[in-house]
């Protein structure tokens, strides 16, 4: 009730702060008997931690993870899985000008208020380093799909107003191969190199700057997704407005689908020479009345830009009175290069769920 | 688990099929000792259903709800409180072409892969008709909110590619008594005139069009929305991804908001003179870490157009076998006129769910 | 979160007064394909109605159940499924002496100073007539699990201090004939009569009795139930604590296992001819570590005397005024004969439950 | 949904294996503005923790609790507080004739057969260990409910056929220091020493007994519990359910009251001198429609005798072999000395959940 766990049947519940003893998350709902490659895992949270190049921000955290429970000689046993991941490169002090004062566009204002009381340091639970502990658990949600031939694959489609073109989704693994060459994860060689120069000149000017994620899910079968409300794409847009400095979701057409005519933007069934029914263009994103169709489900995810700048900006402390403030301690100039792996860890926990709850759609 | 319910503490559950028996919604956790004014409810209701103007579908249904349950002396007394909506003026003949035969961009092909067997009358579940029950749900969530002072108001800001400027939301009376002046619900008149014609001239065409939905919070208190996973804006996002034909959902700076660098985007925080706190400009539209921060709350919604056109489509029959079809029936050419107290009513539902919720943040 | 809700996959809600316009419940996750068989559920309504004989209330309802959605051409679809019941025999006038003054062991106190407003007409929501909800969506419960083979047979197990000796199980139809030709619903004749008799003579002195309800569920595969908070027992007990006037829940060797050895108390496995597995006893009532073990599940189930007799009895009124009340209207002079239905019908929504929840234990 | 998880409002999940790096549990929904006495915590875990007596088993386990997440300078911030207790002496290897072996009346074959796959050692996660992680957090219920004035105290009401006498639970204080005089945890010292020596002489045969934990809940407020499915006894009856080992669960006049009249059975309400109200007899124990009454709530809870006895059985193996076993391993004669503080626990759970709840109930 309180907001820390999400999913029904594949549900996971994240624990703890910037700057306490450790972050974590428990697994409850994971079937028995999935082969659990803790490499994998690992490898996904490295994509998201801090200090992976020059464009990211300079703390250094190895975020390694540790299984508590929940598997037994290399397999999940159907018990919950608690995994947990130790803070370590913590400069509380870098927080010391927080305690009383309110960052512009972060949480300390709406937390103070709402709770009475904070930990202010890093911002406390409201720091997005919560998200190595949705990574952690995605990757795992992301070992179930794979079992079922699903894939997930995310990259930086914008930066500022740079726009990266359509990049081909046919091959999943050089999808991820052409993007994870360059600093940016961007699949557009060209494009990335555009966006890491943009981003290294707001960073020089102690500024920061959003962008955009656009992910892909291929090979999901017909059939996930709940009529009313779970619809798939309605569950994929909490998933993804829940991530830190997500400010819109679209799917298929998105926003731009709003100005078109129903006869543009109808996607009209074909039969294909091996039996198979396809969609002739996809504007309904791989979903359709809230239900995966079998086509590519397609979306897009916005990211504002990080509210921590090197700038002096006004404000007030919590008596109300005014007072200047100026960032400090690391920070990325730009989120979206990090937050890859989350939109595909948290895209991993609705697939998992939903292909999980499919399972008892029919008698 | 089937999706059919949505809320924590102001939950509801709907039920009922285009050309059922009924549809309907029970409502749990509303407290008790809430005046129940179903004039209210029924004129939310008159705000959605079919048959009201030319732009919308000539379908006549009177949407009549009754109160089953939970009321007494005209209070909620705590226990559930159930609404029927009868189901009318039913053609089910004009589905009769449906059967066999899978609408492009419905969900007729989802569902009967799903479940194996579908009521293809009219949509049966999926037909938007199932928002008739959460607007007569949400108009008892915003008689909740007003006791609390809390104001939604939502009106169409764009048809196709025709938008409307930014309108004032300094007086809610006045806003929604503009936007009611005429039948396309936007409220800024010289817009609506153009989106109203062009409306129709998308309907003589046998085509549709789609459009979008602007949506405000007024008078919200600081601390609405859990941190994590149930961030204000990811349930409201949620909400409005749950109505049929939505394809996308922003708050404050949105998507563009993405192409905005952080000492641009920033809201600086500024005591008033009467000792209050707000920012100067709202990119964070009202929410900041996911709880509102006491600035209106501001989003949008991108709707799709309808998927029923008046021409004939290639498609596909349950055999899998090539197919044509035209669309028959009684449909709306546009459909966010019909929509606005439907966005309206989700949202009242986010708010009084997590009104609820937040009386209990602190001890 | 108000407690309308039970079941987690198979979930149903209930809405509904006493005297008000009608009661019912919504059930949604029933897999779709189900065949609905509308005269078995209404067959399991009527052995819970009212006025069956001279030893139940005398108030006359016909109970008369309507599906008002979730169904088409006779099978579930998938979609949540409404069931109405309207309230006919409604003498409110005979409860306008509880207006203002507390029934003692009822829960007129409590309703009123919970939420500072009641339906007190035949106790509102607090009345067991709500039951008949749960007994339309058991009834369709236990027609999901017929297509497993699981059943569950309930009869009164005592009356007051008459204790019935063990019954057979072994043929389910032959125990439910057996218990179906008396009115009190003992599987054991001899022992029936003497219950009847007694409830008579209780009857006559305006007075009421307790009685014990015993359960079996047979032809449960192995591996129902979740293992530590959901365990299939803790479900049951939970299921069965919430029926009006229910005290006290044990299964397998029940209270009197605290009095026991280890020795003496467990159940051995046995490999039997045909392969299959069994305990020799089976004082674990069909369940290990929370998880059915493929034997019977044997649990009972004790009701308290009903608390409205036709003495004078000293008590207080809203105000906190000493007052005096007797009883008025028709009521049960003991519940249990009315109970079994409800009692099986619980315990079929648990079992469905679990079922279904079981499908996701392994890959 | 795959159980591990308990309460709605004030909501634990619980993880860890009895051989396993560690268990532990979040709690969600816990109020901000909580002070947090860790001493307090970890003198619940040492009533439960083994080796504290000739009467348990000899096991050594310091169960040293730690906070990773949830507090800042002692007090709650309402955010999730996660609580691990390492395992530290795990014998493993007094589990290798486990393997293969299912232990009659345990649950290996159960687990074995639902998973497909089971840490065996020590149970994994179906050992009593798990209860652990539920006294930690319901230590810090008890805190919550403390600043309410809502106190929990149980003691050993039987063990065998050994039944205490009913203690006076006018001074809870002076209850639990008598309870705790002795090291079988009953508040008659008489009968204690009586138990001690029972048990004492069952361990000597290698063999183990049942017994009954009784508990109280003092200076509840009138009004928690929700109506239907949720009451407090059937929430409380579920809870008490769950724990290893509990075949019974009884409130108020329990399984005596079926045998019981109405006209003896009725608490009738009477007016005291101060203007409070209370009833005369607590037959009702203390809850009446499912809502506390403000009276003492008065449950018991009975438990079967712990499986592993030091004898040879007959059972079979993974491959439905008969083959033979005999307790190893160092365990407890009886379970109910260490039960009393997860009954508390558990019970303190219920009612904190239940207080947050009503704080719903009214507008």
């Amino acid at each position: 009730m309180a907001g820390n766990s999400f999913g029904q049947l594949f549900r996971i519940t994240t624990f703890g702060e910037s700057h306490g003893e450790a972050i974590g998350v428990i697994i409850d709902g994971c079937p028995a008997g999935l082969p659990v490659d803790l490499d994998y895992i690992q490898g996904e949270l490295d994509k998201r931690k801090p200090g992976q190049s020059k464009i990211t921000t300079q703390r250094k955290e190895a975020d390694t993870v540790k299984i508590l429970s929940g598997t037994f000689e290399g397999k999940t046993t159907g018990t919950p899985i608690a995994m947990v991941i130790p803070n370590e490169d913590q400069r509380s002090k870098d927080y010391g000008h927080n305690v009383d004062v309110f960052r512009p566009s972060h949480a300390d204002y709406t937390y103070q208020t709402k709770y009475g009381i904070r930990d202010h340091r890093g911002g406390g639970r409201s720091s997005a380093r919560e998200t190595a502990a949705r990574v952690a658990a995605g990757a795992l949600a992301k070992l179930l799909l794979k079992t079922q031939g699903i894939e997930i694959i995310a990259h930086v489609s914008s930066v500022g107003k740079i726009e990266a073109p359509n990049v081909s989704i046919n091959n999943a693994d050089e999808f991820i191969a052409e993007r994870e060459k360059n600093i940016v994860r961007c699949a557009d060689p060209a494009t990335a190199t555009e966006m890491i120069d943009f981003i290294d000149s707001v960073r020089k000017n102690g500024d920061t700057v959003g962008g955009k994620v656009s992910c892909y899910v291929k090979n999901c079968p017909v059939g996930l997704g709940e009529p009313v409300f779970d619809k798939l794409h309605a569950d994929l847009g909490k998933a993804m407005l829940s991530i830190n400095a997500v400010h819109g979701f679209e799917f298929g057409s998105g926003f731009s689908g709003s100005g078109m005519l129903g006869s543009e933007h109808n996607d009209v069934f074909i039969k294909n020479a091996d039996g198979s029914v396809t969609t002739r263009t996809n504007y309904s994103g791989g979903i359709q009345g809230g239900i995966s169709n079998g086509m590519p489900i397609e979306f897009k995810v916005a990211f504002k830009p990080v509210a921590t700048i090197m700038h002096n900006q006004q404000t007030i402390d919590s008596q109300g009175n005014e007072a200047e403030i100026s960032g400090k301690g690391r920070h990325d100039p730009c989120v979206v290069p990090r937050a890859v792996p989350i939109v595909e860890a948290m895209a991993a926990l609705v697939l998992a769920d939903h292909w999980l709850r499919n399972r008892n759609a029919k008698l």
